[in-house]
Formats: structure tokens, C-alpha cells, sequence
């Protein structure tokens, strides 16, 4: 069994139940909402209450909730660049503004990067009279590189 | 002559000339920081009155300047994934989170994007005691997928 | 099970009672055919009733009419550059005339794009008498590129 | 020499005379300005005429001419998929609609392909209240699959 | 079911009922021999005559026969280049020789292509003292480039 | 210098005298057109005599000319698959045929392949009434898999 | 089925039957033990006596007994370049040596190729007091480049 | 400076004075043809004896010739698959036969690899009534992988 | 039955009995926690003792401890570069130091590699008041380039 | 001006003035020679105080200098993998035991990453009867995964 079988199986339970994000947060608790969708999505590993929670939850078996408490063999895209639209925009930030993070981190940081371990995001809707935005705040530690 | 030589050109005179991308967008100014860095490095175009200050400040002649005000063919990356660490930690955002923001988005938005051009940015030094972070926060309008 | 299994067994029904895409999209309607198509293709998502028009056309159960409502992760094609000579063809102007689009819709609208979301089709059979033509009429709301 | 170089040329002279593909294709004339734009791009041929005028209009000199009259190795992305946003809106259609395409084609026509060879386009301006759009219009010759 | 599904059907066929291609095609008819074994390999679609015909030969069933006689997502190769050295030495004469068939035919045709689709082709056995030859002759439609 | 130099340095002349391959072939001489073609385009090399007569031809010097007496490293595309649609046309035919052609030959012949070295090939204008067809007819010794 | 599937079956039986490629080449016989491994990797064909002898010994069925008698679709490694450290060096062999080769072979036998299919080869175990050693042996028909 | 620059300038002197890598390595000296060619190439490095030699026989300036003395950063190759014909062959050698190589060296030796490093080669034309043949002759030292 | 099925077995075995593999390692025995864990990972063969333990460990059938005494086919990445951030920073490293380890390899020892064949490796846990550090020893014996 | 043309800058002065690493490292100072080498291959940056001196040892002029002193676009292969043998060894440890040390490093540290920018490093020779080993030792902060 690999975890892919897991978030597959989660998918389905979530289709049924008609579930949202939403609750699923709520009812496995111990993290945000980005945290538990993206343990489901089979990014991060949920603690073992967590897992205990969401097998309950999504009708799992012995070997699926311990899966849950692994860490998985983080990437969730199919291939690269994304296909999917939503996520290419994402993408296509790093392609258009990547050289340009790295100007202007560097001149305020120094020589280093943000890290992507000790990070965390928020992501909300953000009213707006010509659209709603949706708004995303990352932060994530400053790391200099060390030389010795 | 191509957008890349006058980025070349523009970063030798900045070297040169010790000046800071603050520096820089003070005197280039009518947009962010973020938005005159991204001019400089080719991925943005400026106004006539922006590569004017431009030209004077890196000393540009004629046709740099009229390129600057032209539209970039954008995608500032050598090569994806990219090998510089400050950058792959945002590809590996977008690796690692990417089906995670594309199942909380639509299910508070509904089908459609995030736009990566109706977007804006800001960047900035969040002072923490375990080591200083580094906060971006994005905004793009929701774009709803038509149908018809 | 995954949107591919939906459009699979979408196909296999189609197949083996016959029908056409005209008269699918007649028979679940609320939308163009070429939206309707698209979404039994696996790359659109069906609202509640399509759904279960399409569920009672093609024989579905719950889980699959529900897939079907869904925003799938699109991307219809196995490889690139696609192999099928008709896809191919689309791709080869993008190949070969992409770089005029960029220049006359900039010169027209300024620094965006046109938008592939906000965006809609028309595609007709056009009597030639040298040869009877394939006519696509596409248009997108074009989407300016924000500074601030 | 190569066309590229030609291309390269005759952007920087229609930067410096700031003219516009507009008024380049009212001086080069015998064609439409999709056409012509592809020509000055290097995807095309021009007539001996065209290219004529070409080289009084942009300063060109003898072997540029008469590279302006071969047929170009074709392939106007420096690299696929494009980077560019703009052009890799149009890539994302293919990748979307493109089997959706094939199997409405084949419906309407049977086996075989719109021709991107016997194939023509137009562009244009589409005013609309909530936001100006982009139009266009393709027409291919469709070609039958031969089985013999 | 799949296209892929029904070829290798077809495969098991031919070897359990020691047929050749020869054989196949007299059976099946309608067609060359090379059409009836590329749509045998899942290239060509057939007509419901040659469908009704290869369902008997092979022992296909309904969907199958079905299948048959729609159009093919094109594509023969698991991978490219071709890691078989038959196929490859094709691919070779590609690489090796794709200048000089551009150069040649547009120094006959003008600008244009030979059509892959308003096609046909031979294969035959030509002996030879120094050891027998295969000889392809193809011939396809020369197409020109539309300007407009 | 490489023999790409010596290719661009004969296209020029070739531009320049506005010389035709059909009249090179004949002023070289010693093969066929379509291999004095090849050679010039940097597949194939040259005899002393025909270089010698290339060298008058096109204004070359020494080195030159003894680069045209080498065997090249053959590989003629720029990139795979080949943008350029007249020689994409061609890959094409690989990619859909591929598989045929290897069901055939080796039906016909047993397991080997059609050499690409001991070769040759005609091209041909073949008038129709439809419009005219290019006619290829290519042949390649069949070698056996040796087994021992 | 697959030829693949022959190659595990196969390799299932050789496991558990303990059986070395030394013994199952004499047991097959009719070739080198070269080839009778690679036949029975899924590279080369057996003859019907050789199938049938593998078939005994493997415990085969009617189907995979025929498929071992028809040539495969060549190429061995699941990616290229390959990961195992054992097949790597062979391929890296390739890379610093392969302009070397061609130089060599070039200077003595003209413009052509050695022949990977007219071609045979040994491999023993050379004794040496610093470390045996792998030896091995190739010889390939030299075939020369046509001229016409 | 780059080695493949003084590669350019041995391949240009080798020309203009119709030197052969016979008559080179003989008077280089020091190592087998093979090695002297490879040097040659840029994919080995060269003895201070050598450079001193080859810089003589070259007309190679001090740089060169001090860079003829650096270990190379191997690599022959422009692209992979190699596209010319006779290093394809090789190529193809370790596509097809890589796996029976694997299996073979394995079953003789145990776990571990055929070095790339303590390896030699020799070349050399074998004759023969069917056309003579290229017979290559490897051996590399066996090396176990280490366990502890 | 292939390898990477063996390891996802010995993988639902370890979760299911909470095993960790400090203890596999020592219940398997005969080499260090490294070598045993990559064994187990279908990187390194086992010892006839060693599978034996494994499989009363694991549960594992006949085969797959057969298989387990088999050299595999190496190589662990599901692509590359490795989507996974604790694997990638290796890679990392070896993209940004590769050039320098030549460098300073090379000074040190002449021509050759380190070998990762002959070849052993210690991981640790190295306390620090900042953070734990994770300490990598690697030593490969140095192999020369061997010349001729 | 880019790094990369002042890592070839320093590296024909190295070769002229027979400079070592271990020299340059002694004179340039302020850092191990494994950080002074990596900045002289254009992967680290330097202080003010260690670029003048590098300026001093290798006649830089003040773009170069300066230049030094700015972090660079890092990344220092010419192509993935690697083709040079000695840096490809390294690469094959991470494809072949790229799982065992996610395995091991997550069992005794939990979900995180070895840094590779809080990192250092060590490499030196260890003599050894069979043959001296390279011996490197890596040590880089452990990182745990934050979630919130």
C-alpha cells in the first residue's frame, strides 16, 4: 500500500460524505486548514491523533492511519510544469519573479534563503468591489548560508 | 539588441555604481519596489517617464531605453527546476503545496484561478526572535472558469 | 477512482449506445457542446443537474456523478508535444505564430493577456467549395498586467 | 547570416522609428498584418515586393532581402511550453480543449485534421462592458485521412 | 476499454492463430495492407465492413468492434527517439536528412509541405544481388502556405 | 571552425548568386542532388573533386574546403521534434507508422533493419490533378540480426 | 500479454529454480550464451526449437512460447540515462569516447558505421593479480556510407 | 579559454597540415592511439611530455598547452541519444544489451561493476571476405560493491 | 514478481509491526543499519542469511527471498531531480559543490574518481546547542584513470 | 559581464601562475579552501577583504571584483546528470541511496531535512593500504518541518 492509495481512498470518503476542507479541519483539528488538507493531499504526516481522527472519519483501515503518521515522499504534481491552470499560475510567479525574489531577499537578508521547512501560510479571501482576491501570506525563516 | 543586454547592462552599472534596488526604485519610482526590480531584471515594461529616470541613472542610450519600455518575452529563469536554493525553495512550495491550494481555493471560490497578472505582492523583513522571517503576501483576483 | 475513470467509462456508454456529442450535449445541456464535451472529456466540471443527466445517460453511480461535479485536474493530453497529428496541428500554431499574437494583441491592448479562463468557443463546419473549412472563433477577456 | 538576425534588425529599427505592426503592414502591404508581422518575426515568406519595401523601411541590407524571401525554419519559442504568459495562454488551451477539439472535429468531419498549412486568421478588438476582449478567428481546410 | 487494449487482443490473435499480415489483410480488405495492419496497431480506424471482418478473424466482441472504427488517439511509440533499431533508422534519416528534404522540395513547390495526411505509401521487397532491399515510396500532397 | 560555419558561409553565396540546388548539383557534381545537398547542408561529405568545385563555387578558403572532405557529425535538427512543420511532417510518419513499418518489414524480411547507410533515395514532383504530390521512394538494404 | 511479461515469468522461474544464465544458455542452445540471455531478457528472438527448449525449462505457456519467437520491440532500460551504476559505466563509456571512436574508426575504414546488427561479441572473466578482470570483445561489419 | 576551444584549434591544425591520429599519436607519443585521440578530443588529460609535443606539432600558445595538462570535464558528446550514426551504434549497444550485460558480468563476478576508470581498449580492423569488420576490445577491472 | 514489490512488502510489514530500522538492522545483522536499510529498500543485495532472517521478519514467501539475494536494478528516485526536500538538498549539493569536489579531488589525487563502489558511509546524530546537526561520513577509495 | 566570465578570468590565471587551491585558499583566506575554491567556481560569494585579495592573485579588474562579492545564481553543472565520471559518482549516491537516508534521518530526527545551507563540510585523504580513500564528512543542521 502506498499513500497515494491513502489520499485516493480520502478522496472518495470526502465525495460521499460530501464533506468540505472546512470540516474535515475541524473535526481532525491539531493544525490549520492548510496543514490538514495538505496531510490528506499526502504532503505532510498528521500526528497520531490526528490520524486516528481522520480514520475514523474517512473509514480507514489499520495500515492507512499508520500510513498517515509517515512522512510521505513529498511532490504532488503529476508532471512539471503543471497542467492544471490554477497551479500553473503558481508556477508561473516563480518563472516571471524568481530572479527577483532573490534580489531583493538578498539585499535585505544577506546571502541565505526562506525556508520552505520552517514556514507557514495562511490563504484567505480578500472582498473586493471589481473581484474578490484571493490572499496568500507565506513566511518562512531566514537561513544564512554559512561559511566555516 | 535584447532585453537581456540591457539587464546586463543595468546590473553592471548598479554594481559599479554600489546602489541598492531601494535606491533604485526611489529614483526610478511610479511603481513598488518590487515592480522596478522586476523591470530591471526584464520581466516588467516601464513607462516612458520610468525609463527615462532609468537611462539617466544607469546611463542607457536610445534603444535601451525605448526596450525597457516595451513588453518583455517573460520567464526569467536559466533553466526549471531552477538550481539556485533561494528559488527552488519557491518551486518547491509549488511542488509540495500546489494540489493542496488548488482543493482549499476552488472550494472557497469555486471553479476558476487565482490571477498571476490582476496580482500584486509585498515582500518584507518580519523581525522574530528565533531568527528573523521573510513574509511575502500575494493577491490576485479570482477568476471564475465561463462557461457558455 | 479518479476523473479518468469517469471519462473512460463515459466513453465505453457513448460507444456502445451510439451517440453523438451533439446529442449528448442536447440531452444534458446547460451549457455550449463544446463545454459539455469537454467536461465528459474530463477537463470541466458539470453542475448538480448536468451531473445527473449525464449519470442517467451513461449509466454512472454516485460516486462517478459526483466526480463529475468536481473541478478536475486539467490537462487532456498524454504527452508533449502531442502525438495525434489534429491536436498536433493547434500546437504548431502555437509554434509558429505565437510570437506575432504576442506583438499585435500588445500592440492593441497593451501589457496582459488574453484570458484562457474568462474565455469562450465557437467551432463550425464552413462550406468551402475548394474543400469544406473547420472555423474557430475564440475570444477572451483581455487582462491588463497591474503595477502598483 | 541567419533570419533571426534579420528578425533582430528590423525589431530594433521599428523600435527606434517607433513604428507600429500597423503601419509596418500598411508599407509592406500584400498581405494581412498577421501575416506580415509573421514575416518581419522570421515565420514567413515575403514576396520580392514585400520584401522590397521591407528593406527600405527597416534599412536592411542585400542578403537580409533576399532571407526575407526564403521560407524560414519555422519555431518562434525560444522554449516549450513558453514561459511568456501571453503565449502560454494559448498553449494551455491546447493542452485543455485538445482532445475536446479532436473529437468534435472528428464528429462534424470524420478522420483527419484542420490544416494549419491551408490556414488563415483574423484578430481584432471585441468592446464589452466588462472588459474588452480579444477575438479570434481561424479557418483551416479540412483534410481528409487517405486510406488507399 | 481502450484502443491499446484492443491491439494487444489483436496480437494475441495473430500469434495463437499463427496469421500474418498478409493474411490479415486479404481477410479484412478495403484497404492496403499497410493500412490494415497500422489500424491493426491502432493508427487507422477501420470501416464497419473491416471492423465486422477483424471481429470475426480475432474474436472481438462488441466495444471492440466498436472501437475499431473510431478514430485513434495517433501515436505509435513508446518512447522517442525509438529505442528499436527499425524504427530508429527512420528516425535516423529524419535527423540526418530533414534540412535537405526541406531545401528540395521548397525549391520545387515554393513554400509549403508534403502532406502526412492526403498520403499513401508502398513497401516492397526489392532483390538484390549484394543482398535484397526494402523499398518505401510515399507520396503525399504538396500543400502551400496560404498568405491572405 | 566548425562545418555549421561552412554551411551558413555556403548559404550565403548560394543567396547571394541566387544559385538553385538543382544548378550546385551540377556545377559539383559526382552524386546526386539530393546528396550534394546533403553535403552542403553539412551531412555528408565531399570527394577532392566535388570540394574543390564547391570551394570555386562559393568563394571558400583552405580550411573550408577541407572541412567539406570530412565526415560531419551527422544530425541536422535543431531540436526533436522538429518545429519546422515540412520537416515535422516527416517525424510524423515515424511516430504513426513506426510500428507498421516494423510489422512489415520484419513479416517480410525476418529480424533485422532497413540500413540507413547502404541507402538512397529519389524525390520527385508527380503531377496530379488534385494538386501535385511529392514522391519519395527510398531503399535500404535489409541486414539480418546476426545471432552466433 | 507482453514480452515483458515473458521476461518475468521467465525470471520467476530462474529464481526459484536456481538456475544460472551458464546452465539455461546450454539447455536452450543454438547460440551464445550472449544471446541466449538476451533472448530470454526480451531483446532477441528464439528459434522455434530454442522456444520450445525455454518453454520446458521455464514452464511457458502456447502464447508466450510464440511470443518468444517473434523479435521484440528492442530497448532494455526502464530510462536513459541508465541509474544502475553496472549499465551506467557502459553508457558512460559512450560519452567520453564516443567522439573518439568515430574519429579512429573514420581514419581507418572511411565515412560509415560499424554495425550494431551484423555484430557479435564475447565476454569472459580475465585474470590479473591487481583484480580480474571483465573482457570484453566486439566486432561489427563495418558498413560504408552510400553515394549515388 | 575552454578545452574545446583548444580542441577547435588542434582539429583545425590536424586539418590544415592532413595530419592523420596516426601519425599524431606517434608523435605525441607516450599512450596508445586511442588515448592520444581522446586527449585530443578534450576527454583525457596530457603528460607535460605530451603537451609539449602536441603544442609543437599544433602551434598551441602557453595557455593551451597548460590546459592540455588539466584534467578535462569529460563528456563528448553534444546531445543524448547522439544523433550521429556511427556513435548511435554504440549507444544502442547498451540500450539493448545493457540488461544481458548486467545479468551476465553479475552471474561471472557477484555484485559490482566493470570500472570506466581502470579500463583499457584497443581497435582495430579485422579482415574479412563479407566486408571487414571493427573488432573492439575492453576490459575493465572487476570492482565489488563493498558492504560493511 | 519484481523488486520494488518485495520492498513495498517489507515496507507494510515494518509499519504494521511499528518496527524501526535500528532493530531490522539488528535482527537482519551481517552489515551496518545503512546497508541493511538500502537492502531493504531494494538498493543492495542480502546475504542467503541475511534473507532468511529478513523473511522471518517480514513474512516474505519463497520468491522474494530469492529475490532479495539478487543483485537489483539500482536507482531509488521516482524522477529526478528528487521532488522529495530531504533528498533534493543532496542533490543540491551536488549541483552547487560538484565542480569544486572536482577541483579539489583532483589537486589532491590526480586523474580518477572516488569511487561509489568501493565505498562506505556512517550517519549520525551530532548534539548541538543550536540544533542538531545530522553528521554524513563518506569514503570512497580513489581509482585512477588508468592510461595505455 | 557575468560570474561565470570571471570564474573563467580566475581560471586562466590560476593555470598561468601554476597556482593550487591549497595556495589560493592560503593567500585569499577568511574561509576553508572547500568555500575559497567554491567561490573562485562561481558558487559562493566572497567578503570585500577576500575579493580584494583574490583581485590581487588573479589581476581582476573592479567589475570583477565587486562581482565576486555578490551572491551568485547558483548551480554549477553544465547538464543533470552529470557527465564528467568523477562529480556523476556523486550523483549516483543520491539516486541509489536517496531513500535510505530519507529513511534513516527521518527515524532519528522526525519529518525535516539536513540543511544544505546551514552545512558544512570536510574532505581530505585517508591513506589506506589497498589504495588511499577520499574521505568527505558533511555536517548540516537538522531542520524539523513546521506545522501550525
Amino acid at each position: 500500500m502506498k499513500r497515494a492509495d491513502v489520499t485516493e481512498k480520502i478522496l472518495t470518503a470526502k465525495r460521499l460524505k460530501e464533506l468540505t476542507w472546512e470540516e474535515i479541519a475541524k473535526k481532525i483539528g491539531g493544525a490549520s486548514k492548510i496543514i490538514v488538507t495538505a496531510a490528506c493531499m499526502g504532503q505532510m504526516k498528521m500526528t497520531k491523533e490526528q490520524a486516528t481522527k481522520a480514520a475514523k472519519l474517512f473509514g480507514l483501515g489499520k495500515e492507512e492511519t499508520l500510513l498517515l503518521q509517515e512522512v510521505p515522499y513529498r511532490g504532488s504534481l503529476p508532471q512539471v510544469p503543471p497542467t492544471d491552470p490554477l497551479i500553473y499560475r503558481f508556477y508561473e510567479l516563480v518563472q516571471v519573479y524568481g530572479t527577483t525574489w532573490k534580489e531583493l531577499i538578498q539585499e535585505e537578508f544577506g546571502d541565505g534563503i526562506m525556508s520552505a521547512i520552517d514556514f507557514d501560510m495562511t490563504m484567505e479571501r480578500q472582498p473586493d468591489q471589481k473581484g474578490d482576491r484571493v490572499k496568500i501570506a507565506m513566511s518562512g525563516k531566514f537561513l544564512s548560508y554559512k561559511t566555516y
